[in-house]
């Protein structure tokens, strides 16, 4: 096992901390190199105490611990590189802890690059992909380095493990994990046409973003459905941000004619939005119901709690994780894998008022 | 420009792209070396639209940038590593874009790892930057590598530039970014008591953190400054989290005696709090105030919007950046920088009904 070990070790480009060994390792935590290796191979097998003391030695002598020895051939970093869109965001918090957790029972790290739309962050990101610093990728940005969002241009010819995740990548060649955006905004319109609402507010993701595509034609399915027409004026862009929720909601408030319902695809936005209502004196959901979408962590604690999408956060990652795993094993794995999101009725959105608007 | 380009890239660890030179860069974009060379030196001197060229190719070929062109000498990998310790805080998100603009500027970029309290994946990032994966490393979680919170232990030996933010390292010869937070803690308390508060709750933060030790000092000496005697049974603990915020909150709902405000040292405790009050039918603040810490993007939209304290959090990103950056060029960088913080008063602290305790 030591020797094992340390022969991958050898094997890899040459760092500062290339002399250190397993057995330095060992004799500073004052246990055998088979526990040095059974801590980081089976943590449980070995006690509290004595894993501590091999962890604090591994940082103090800058060890690279070879957690491949769990048949992880193709692993040369132990870290993969997640790429997104928005940190900000507070949706992927849940998404980045389920992908650390299945990526650190593999034995690998993450490390996570903020995009920010910034095409300079992203040749940044491109080129230490490409030098070979991490061992493979996990993309929520919808396209490939070098790519537009539409597929457009080449990709960079990277030749590592990429799985997307959330944002899927027309006709990229790669493992991708997602929710039916589709069909989750269908259901939600559908719910809020059940309730009695006829003129349903619908607030945008930023353009050219394929889950605003999606969510978009599943508002219009979900119209559609309910044998309700569609209005081009109750369509207002949003970005996902709580500023463009706010944004949206002074809009409404303007209005002469207002909707009965509004659908923010996503929390954030729904969360700026019904703050904007309520300093302006429309009372949330009496006056007007408001739906988001995505279920962060603020949804169940806001007020009035959010009625809204539910997307298998920790689970999306989880499963983007595995399958880069699986890609790294050089085992097969399935292009498309879709979870199941799920409509949580809380207090934001109730019957339309019929003095209001005679029609709700 | 270019042959300096070219040598230093040499000198770099092998990659799977060595063969790729600026001259393969410019042709593909169509422009010359000069400009391939300005666009990432001086971006603003060359067209938005060879820009793009040129990223792009930068991406398909896989070149390293060579962004040390601007005198960085030190510079190797590019790339500096901010340690979290748990990303799910949305407190983080203004900071990391702080970080991230000030070291784009300077031509780096930024990873991100999120320690999550775990000591296992903390070996994983001491490995990472010890390996010279990274140039230099922000950490934000309280310690260095291989060290507890209250400094003991031996620090992994890294040799690289390392500044902390936000949490304090004691005896650390390191600069250190912070706010004070014994001064905002004592800022707000005094806040309350002139509001005409006698009984201040405390939501603490958790146990050994260098944040919560001195919030709770501040508390405790604006207690002392209004003239309010200390009652240990008003401490509640708290981990900064929403979920804890709603274990205080039901804390509360139970007691027969509940305080008029309420101090939680983080806004998620607050939102966290304040959504289980109203559940349970008490108004906030006619019936309890409430206060928090940090001035998150949540907390202008919460409802009420929150009194809290605001922390410059893009500053403090910055600052951090740009110490970092100059001890990256060996410059001289003090030891301590302390930005100032605001109390933000909003709606969610009222005086006390006269009718319910009797002493407020």
């Amino acid at each position: 096992m030591d020797d094992i070990g340390q022969k991958r070790r050898l094997g890899r480009r040459s760092t500062p901390h290339r002399g250190v060994r397993i057995q330095e390792v060992a004799k500073l935590a004052e246990v055998s190199t088979a526990t040095v290796s059974r801590a980081l191979a089976s943590p449980q097998r070995v006690s509290p105490e004595k894993r501590a003391r091999v962890l604090e030695a591994i940082a103090k002598t800058g060890y690279t611990p070879n957690l491949s020895a769990r048949s992880l051939r193709s692993q040369k970093t132990g870290m993969i590189l997640v790429v997104l869109p928005d940190l900000a965001n507070t949706f992927f918090s849940r998404i980045l802890r389920g992908i650390e957790e299945t990526l650190f029972e593999a034995g690998y790290g993450m490390i996570i690059s903020d995009l920010d739309g910034s095409p300079e962050k992203e040749a940044h990101f491109a080129a230490f992909t490409a030098a070979g610093r991490v061992d493979g990728a996990i993309l929520l940005n919808g396209h490939l380095f070098g790519q537009s969002r539409d597929g457009q241009g080449r990709a960079a010819e990277i030749d590592m493990p990429i799985v997307a995740l959330c944002e899927s990548i027309p006709n990229a060649d790669i493992p991708q994990i997602e929710i039916d955006n589709r069909a989750a905004a269908r259901k939600m319109t559908q719910y809020l046409a059940s309730r009695g609402h006829r003129r349903i507010l619908y607030v945008s993701g930023p353009t050219g973003n394929v889950l605003e595509r999606e969510r978009y034609r599943g508002y219009r399915d979900g119209l559609r459905r309910a044998g309700l027409s569609f209005e081009p004026e109750l369509v207002v862009p949003g970005d996902y941000t709580i500023e463009s929720g706010m944004q949206a909601g002074r809009f409404i408030v303007e209005q002469r004619r207002r909707p009965s319902a509004v659908f923010c695809t996503s929390d954030e936005m729904a969360i700026g939005l019904i703050r904007v209502l309520l300093s302006a004196g429309i009372r949330v959901p009496q006056d007007i119901s408001v739906a988001g979408f995505d279920d962060i962590e603020f949804a169940v604690v806001a007020e009035p709690a959010l009625t809204t999408i539910r997307q298998p956060r920790q689970e999306l990652g989880r499963a983007a994780a595995s399958a880069l795993i699986a890609l790294l094993q050089k085992q097969e794995t399935p292009r498309l894998i879709r979870l199941e999101t799920e409509l949580v009725i809380r207090d934001s959105v109730a019957e339309p008022r019929p003095s209001r608007d005679g029609r709700g």
